[in-house]
């Protein structure tokens, strides 16, 4: 029986095309800046987003970090929604590595509102008790909002909060090219009101490591030193830039793929009996998949896994079912098929 | 016209007996451990809270820094109500200074529960995504809760989570004595589950500056090597610790005039049009007072003062008024009359 | 049997006269920037080192590391000369609050050279992999150097070096006013070309507790934050201001008198058979002593105070004595009796 | 004319083979544990430095990093030789991610003795003043001495004082494999008295990307909560891994290709008129060739480029070539004819 990994997009292996695209990477030494291959990413990127320039990252986490820390100086605070990769999935390398304070702003399907933004920036002075309002982070696609999407307009509103009161803003765009296709926009459109903007080639776009950091020329610059202090240096990294810029050519529009059979397995699973699923949430690539009260995780991806399936659990009674490049619609039928016979 | 200052119980000037007893202070070098007035008011704080040891500080920010840094190492997470003395009001140094992320567990007039708690510990392992929850704080009694204050059952309640999750609990008890005092139980008992207690000495003691954290040996021995990095190594402490030692002799007990004096003002004004008070949340020396719909805080401070009274605002619509050794019956009367005057 | 004690400056204990001005002293919550008498203390500080603003400190371990913290970011660099107070005794502040490396440039007893300090810079850019130079930190009096003194010419010629890199400056004038009294110079002169400069209260200048961090009013408002970050904000902080005050007035002068006392002091051990003492370097308040080879520390003080004669070790066959508030020629004649009696 | 390219053995470009090791390898995801690759590198990896586990990780930096965060805490002083890569050239990251000071120990052509090491141990207790020291790093072979090795016995010396002194161990073994082939014995014996000892891939060993971390289980599993935190988590590097197989099986005997080729190098320019060798540092790939006085580095190395050869430059007045796979001894001739041109 063949398995369906809906764990998570990481899980994808690089398809034979791709392959043959690293194997035939040009190839420099990237700490010298020489690898033709990375820097062609880079510009490509940087192009994408509508910035002047990009970095590539060994991994998401450490794009995002790297942003955090050429955004802060350690005591001052970023303003989160509370389910924000950068600060339940990072290991707490805000705080480790750039000594900043989180404040958790309430919201709505994992998406921030003005007001809530507004109302969590502390008061500036204060006779120098308050931890400083520096940055805030958005995330788009938000991953434990259920893979939801901030709207160009809503991210606009939410800029004009925080230029307001002087925050930087930086954007988790892990899933950026899901939020994009999804809404049928340019990432440059939902990147444009941003500082810096992380993007992730092994998610959604089926390359095997990499990120990207974006911003203008001078954040680049700055980030660069801290990339290099966090350990993200490489070499010939060009093998794996390889595979970025064949994903940006042959895996972007096929996303709407992964929306489609997210949305075909939500509205399955919606109808079953004892399962909870917010199809509202249901934007991009997830599907998370509230169990009957009670409902014992492990036993539930055990059982699914005898069926060929494999989950991922976020917290008790809570699965999640991801989309991606190795997911086909038998692998949709397979989950269908398996979240059905457990249901009854 | 005298003046009340209801601002917070820090404003408090030493008494003339307590200024006699600094003048007088055996003194020595404390940073080479020789100061006798330092070491008796160590071992005194140790002897109120029921613990083997106590260090003294300069304040009660760093008293908590301190323990959070013993407790913890870089990515590790400490849990907090979200209104927490140790989260807003210390300038962020538990992300700066030791590098831990906070979990913000909702509370009740600023008290936590046990299910809050339990739900704030991240899973252990976990591919090392999330950051490692390893200490609990508590503050009794809670400042922005409303003076609010822990019982000795809840306390053992919140510690037997803490302990079955593994984790360490350090007690804010900068006005731990309020709540012993308010409570009629020793503070010993209140102190009893935790592993570190930090008390102050310049806020409902009266007395100018210092703060003492409180634990095992061991414990303080680290502590004492992080103290001295973080600048709070002194010298002829022995004049700041008389002062102290005078206070745990002739200021504790009339910790209950503070509280009656604030349950006058809160009850008065209670009963005031347009003004809100949370009567419940009234435990100890504090009254917070909901404004009006629309109010201006800079306007009603500077109308109370106009009429004697000096009051501290803590966010839009709402000021906090604190009792204290500086004020009496009088100021009472003078607060509630200013206040009176405002509401109509 | 009278004792002298030659450990350290840090030992003296307050006059009677200087205890009187602390009972009297003005006080206020300093935390609200309303202590008259730590206000005054600051600006008489600034006057003094001819800078805009000053802040009370409640030790000089603060004052430097939140000068550091101030100047830097984490992952800068500072020089330092290798036996510096900032590196070895102050428990490894720099890197644990700052996050900041050092590169230890030698120096003669203790005193930086222009030729020492550019070569320690380090080249910009070089592709990120060096930490960048970010600060210049100098220590006058230099107290491992043997109370060794910069110049005002030396220090301009150190200054001009830094400069021409972007280097801030900091001074560590722990004992500033000991170099300057000894050099029959205006402390402001030694501090001008410095950004920054700590001065110790509690040193020579027999004060129980306290420093000042002297710097611009930006700077200062900076430090500002990162001193209540660290713990350092004290309440009716008067008392011990008022000793500062009392101390400017009464006992800069007088350090005339430290510093003949440690030069007769040195003269007589260093025609001890057995005993070394560089006599260049005895320009304070301090005497370094060389053990004959093979000698312990322990025994050597062990004598030493059974002959009412107490000192201090630095290394194994180093000893250092200190003369201070607390030490008459009669002190002296002690240690050269003690001294004496055990050298044969 | 080809060019031979001196600079770094971190150049090279992954051979035909090793590409189509790449394009073929087995993957999965890694940060689920589930890369066969990535985990059959780590057990090779593992055994062949006799240690229970490894870690695969993006650059040496990272893999030495990693490794004083998981060793330290805050305040913690690491022992290093003053031209370590770990102190240099990781940009400050032993400070800012791990907060941990330095103490450089004197070295003789990079390498450490065992008294430097003694001696640079600070006294423990000492009142908390010092920084606590707790780890030593040695790096074999030692880039910055002249890629000399530490024998065996020499490593045994320096295992032996700091154990008496109760520190940990860290091997920067970046070139580990280099100073293993030159003295002909088992890494695993070098590697033996180290806690934890970092390799690297991409340099001697012609890979593109990647380090590994090596040490106990239980280090190993402290070290990778760490790696995610910095930010190495990655996804499919079995891509990478499996050029490190490849290069396992294929690229170490051959190392003595390059020692032979540097010796050649060297001796040649050490006998060129105002060129300085020192031939008894040239123990593995490099030569450190000093310039006549007053020689602009700029200049030179412009001039070797005009010929064909690319040096790199390490600071005024020295250049470095370092020999490689992608080095023959066609391009050793270059070298030298065009270093005998410049001579002249």
């Amino acid at each position: 029986m063949p398995t369906v990994d809906l764990r998570s997009d990481t899980v994808t292996r690089p398809t034979a095309a791709m392959r043959e695209a690293m194997a035939r990477a040009e190839v420099g030494d990237d700490v010298m800046g020489e690898d033709p291959t990375v820097n062609g990413l880079q510009e490509a990127v940087a192009a994408l987003l509508g910035k002047e320039a990009a970095l590539f990252m060994p991994s998401g986490t450490m794009a995002n970090q790297v942003a955090v820390r050429t955004h802060t100086e350690p005591g001052d605070e970023i303003i989160l929604e509370g389910t924000a990769h950068i600060y339940i999935y990072e290991g707490g390398g805000f705080a480790a590595l750039s000594g900043v304070s989180v404040c958790c702003a309430p919201g709505e399907r994992g998406l921030l509102t003005p007001a809530a933004v507004a109302a969590a920036i502390r008061a500036p002075g204060s006779l120098s008790h308050f931890p400083v309002t520096r940055l805030l982070c958005l995330e788009n696609s938000a991953n434990r909002g259920g893979g939801t999407v901030y709207t160009p307009a809503r991210t606009r509103a939410l800029a004009v909060v925080a230029r307001e009161h002087g925050l930087a803003l930086h954007l988790d765009g892990a899933r950026l090219l899901n939020a994009a296709v999804a809404q049928g926009v340019d990432p440059a459109e939902l990147a444009e009101p941003f500082d810096s903007v992380s993007v992730c080639l092994s998610k959604g776009l089926g390359c095997p490591v990499g990120s990207l950091l974006a911003g203008s020329r001078a954040f680049i610059e700055r980030a660069h030193r801290f990339r290099k202090q966090f350990g993200g240096g490489m070499r010939q990294a060009g093998i794996l830039a390889a595979a970025g810029l064949h994903a940006l050519e042959r895996h972007v529009d096929r996303l709407a793929d992964d929306h489609r059979r997210a949305r075909r397995l939500a509205e399955a699973l919606a109808r079953l009996p004892g399962l909870e699923v917010d199809l509202e949430a249901v934007q991009t690539n997830m599907v998370y998949i509230g169990l009957p009260a009670g409902a014992d995780n492990a036993a539930w991806l055990a059982e699914l896994k005898a069926r060929g399936v494999l989950a991922g659990a976020v917290k008790p009674g809570l699965l999640r079912a991801v989309t991606h490049l190795d997911v086909d619609d038998a692998g949709i039928d397979a989950a269908i098929d398996a979240f059905t016979a457990l249901a009854r």
